[in-house]
């Protein structure tokens, strides 16, 4: 249970890092949509491991196969299955995993839930579940920008201590994809490849911030009380491999302001009501109000680390695990893409919902 | 739509602030629960604005009629309606919100989405809402104790810049009812009173940070990948009315540390196997692995103020808005019954799951 | 579990027939639609025990009180609580329902899944529950009839051996309404009437069926492959008390035909593609067609009757139990009023999913 | 959308048949369930077309691939993808369809509703989105047998006005089995088989009725009022394609008795208690109650038939349509392993709902 996102527009996500192949099946892609692997392989090579010197040399092919949905270059309205078959299983790098419980992994909680565990890699906990919704986020994507012209960029926001500026407001994809650190500030971006670069010497790995701005959000989305647009958000980006944190607007910063420094004044723009600032983040009373939703997701340093760890293993003994191999010292670059593709798959949800019930 | 939450243990509220009523129907909670009104009330008592000098002195009586799906003290597993009648609805006090859209607050929003509001009040925007949450976290909360011993407890973390010190794995209840700002760090506690106050007299509002553990909760609870526990947990609170972030463990700040530093190492604890740190926050790969699960809610400051606000009205003039009346100066004494309501909720949901796919 | 009903238009029914109260909550309404109590309470009198000598006379007042989502006589978007308080409990009629089960009633099932049961009356399988769906049923004929101009008429087809003779493309509600019957056909309903008081003085019951015709139904509603628009009315009608069976269309009587005489023709009507028959019942590959949906759903003989009858008591003692009091002879006339609301519920459901998707 | 079905037991159906491959993805399977690919071959054999002379001939190859969910032979609790390639696309056989509309089948509301279909074969609409049921189908009937001994079997009980003798109570897969019509009255089996191929000589095609019989049920099953166990088959059966009516127990038979004819006495058959007749049909209230649960299901004749129809063409234009090549002269045979499939789904997911909320 727990593998399918979204209301109206749905996807379920299946496979596991090392079993035959991952994919994902939408439901509810209105129809008529043009639609084409290269609509979709784009974003899945950004999330790709082994493309650049600072994430993972794992190398997967990824490349997306489309199974069903789309009829002479168009969506049909019925369901669409994605998938990538699975190559690059190195299973000896784990066999130490069918018998210790890396920490701060997954691997003991899913024994603990289930019963048994795919030990071949991280299963559904892997990053590698992330490759359908990267592919179902393209969707999204697509309609969202051509139905409203909405336009989603993220960015690695802060690694470990080193935070950049960035105005959300004007940040381009252009200056995102510039450098491999996946950060519009080029100064700043210089200093976390090196950050990075060092960790992976290290055989340790860092954490950080991933900041996401949707521009050209319609009015009017979200579904009070539950399905307030921040709540969907929020859950999407904590449904994320290793994301430990989320808040939009000031979020966690905005409590030390006072209501009347936070609140965002209403002024007529002339075409429409707007907010001389922004702490709200696009967001009011859980729907959106025109401005830019701007969101932040918080991710701890990955779990994989190089270095001798205590832990115990599946008969309850103490023992240490020494990792191998190659490692990611750093997802931030990666789950740029990821962010990005859950915030999609929330709007596109949320923007249907809003046809559906309200006009 | 989005007025139901849960997928088993399954709640949907309705009601305005100024409307006949507010309740909660609850579907799903399992037959033979001994359930009274007193089971329910005191949370509700604890919610109620106008229970202190700190909080709004918006008075509700607030007492729970319970109209089905209990029979002779017990539940029969079929529908649980409950719902307090509105009293205090000073409609007069609103007349400038009919015509005047309130900075921060959802009045602009609702009206953009449904092309109407309730302008008597917040209507579902409004801290009202919550009541039917927090009459059904109350059963949530007790099916979780009686059956997993599991006790949920919140309290006031952070206020504005003042931050306390609590041990999430000894605080008690006693100590978070000993005073109004239900902050179990006591000297803390009478500086953000002071605080508090201070705001209340300049017509000025706070924001912070709750903080909640939930501790004996079983293993093997959330369901990967799209209901991992952090992530409904998260929606839970993100739901809730000014909460603007949400964390679980190391969060935020656990981006500084490096992956040997964070990485939690198993030991074996003899009864079963424990982490010697807990950074994972009580949840690995979406799961519970029996820690304690701690988490952080951000509160905003409440967006009503009794200051002059520069805003639009409903024709899209420019005017300004004076706050009158009695207004809540820092909603987090009462978020903290919120959280724990919240909290409850989604542990509940899970272990109903849990039980259904996996025993 | 499992008191939720729809996608986009969702219901969810709460209340005994001998608690408290009955009632719903409508989630999903579409914004500033015109209601007030009168728009509900004509169907529910129609639903009413006690309405004729032909049905049970026990007395209900159901008198709607709408608690909220509506706001200056309009809806609001918001959940729309209906409740009814129970007021004709004379629970010492039951007395003998504490110790014995009742033949082909909930007694024993409810018993055996929740280890519980309200032995006052019927508890949630009493058709006392119906309330929530015909007043909820009310409100989506409403925006079916404002919106798309559909039509929803349903009719005692047959009692027992009865067969009416009724053209569903021109029946009108008068004719319907013309007799106690609730049967169309005037000389038939007559003999009906005569039947179903020969089984009252008897102290015996007859079950019979009911058809349902949809006009002005839009096309493409339904969502194929589970959702299809048969597939949830067929849901919604075996989802009521005591009905045993549906069909649409041709239904079981198509199966007499060949291929070549069962397909539906079609033709070009001018202003759009009609069939020249309608063995499809309105209805193909699961998507509306725009003809009339014809559907029919049968109910047996109730299960209340006034004879002795062999049964085990909660001991599993074999006893006799002799019905006393009141009886509902034939739920037919009743049943109408439901089947009709379902076949709303379901329509507006699938016409708000439709908005949502492929508009 | 509604592509969907089950709530812990979900299976998600895609593809068309005539894209790259039809598949399903189960999510909410109980871990450590043996699985392999024999497990379920066996069922889509029987589904598949071209096995007999009475059934269509085109051919499938139908050789399922589990791609994820499934690990050392055991089931990890995680989605299971399962999918056959489609090979056997005549696409030319449909250039026809690209044009007209043919009659009762789903090209005209498909197009209606989405404005754009798949016109090489049915696409959704086609038996061959059976397949993914069919496979899920046998995963969970797997599960009912281990784990509660329940033995599901379907039957052709009625070919046009064919009507064969079978006693539910004592019917096994072998007398199914035994010949191609999977009528186990052996006698009628043959004038069954004669009239099919009479019909497909004739280009012409039958409807009739499956009839099955779930045995050995656990009592408590169904969510009461919506998710009633009937109301869930039902919805289920009406789902499939072709199938017009369902009735369980007495059916649409049953009205011709009275109340005491057709009620259900009890009795204590020591181990548990028990009706003495089974018109319920195994569900009473929407409850299993122990008794063998029985449904029929009836199937209008296909509409693809080889003989000369009157229709209209994309453009609006009258027109006619001669069918070619291979066409199915009666799904019944074939559909039986479909409705023993839909009544595994329904049961599963309510056995699994019960454990999670009453257990």
């Amino acid at each position: 249970m727990g593998n399918t996102f979204g209301h109206l527009f749905r996807i379920t996500t299946w496979g596991e890092s090392h079993g035959g192949a991952v994919g994902v099946v939408v439901d509810g892609c209105p129809p008529r949509l043009p639609l084409s692997p290269e609509d979709i392989q784009g974003d899945l090579d950004r999330r790709r491991p082994g493309q650049s010197r600072i994430t993972t040399q794992r190398q997967e092919e990824d490349l997306v196969e489309i199974l069903s949905g789309v009829f002479e270059g168009q969506t049909l309205g019925t369901p669409i299955l994605m998938l990538a078959r699975n190559q690059d299983t190195r299973s000896k790098d784990y066999d130490e995993m069918r018998e210790k419980y890396r920490p701060s992994h997954a691997d003991y909680s899913y024994q603990a839930k289930y019963g048994i565990r795919n030990w071949q890699g991280g299963g559904r906990a892997s990053a590698r579940e992330t490759w359908g919704r990267v592919a179902a986020g393209a969707v999204a994507r697509k309609i969202l920008r051509e139905r409203c012209g909405t336009e989603i960029i993220a960015y690695v926001k802060q690694v470990k201590d080193l935070a950049a500026e960035v105005d959300p407001s004007s940040v381009t994809s252009d200056q995102v994809e510039s450098n491999i650190a996946r950060c519009p500030d080029a100064g700043v971006a210089e200093r976390m490849i090196a950050l990075i670069e060092a960790a992976r010497k290290d055989g340790d790995s860092l954490g950080g911030v991933v900041e996401c701005v949707a521009r050209g959000v319609p009015t009017g989305l979200g579904e009070p009380v539950f399905d307030k647009l921040e709540a969907d958000l929020g859950k999407g980006m904590l449904s994320l491999p290793a994301c430990k944190g989320f808040e939009v607007g000031s979020g966690f910063g905005g409590i030390l302001l006072t209501g009347s420094q936070h609140n965002d004044p209403f002024y007529n723009a002339g075409d429409r009501i707007r907010t001389r600032t922004n702490r709200s983040g696009g967001i009011q009373g859980g729907i959106s109000n025109g401005e830019d939703i701007v969101l932040r997701a918080a991710f701890k340093p990955t779990a994989t680390i190089l270095k001798s760890q205590e832990t115990v293993d599946v008969h309850g003994h103490a023992t240490t695990l020494q990792g191998r191999g190659r490692h990611d010292p750093c997802v931030l670059p990666r789950a740029v893409v990821m962010v990005e593709a859950m915030t999609a798959l929330v709007l596109v949800d949320h923007y249907l919902r809003q046809k559906g019930q309200c006009e």
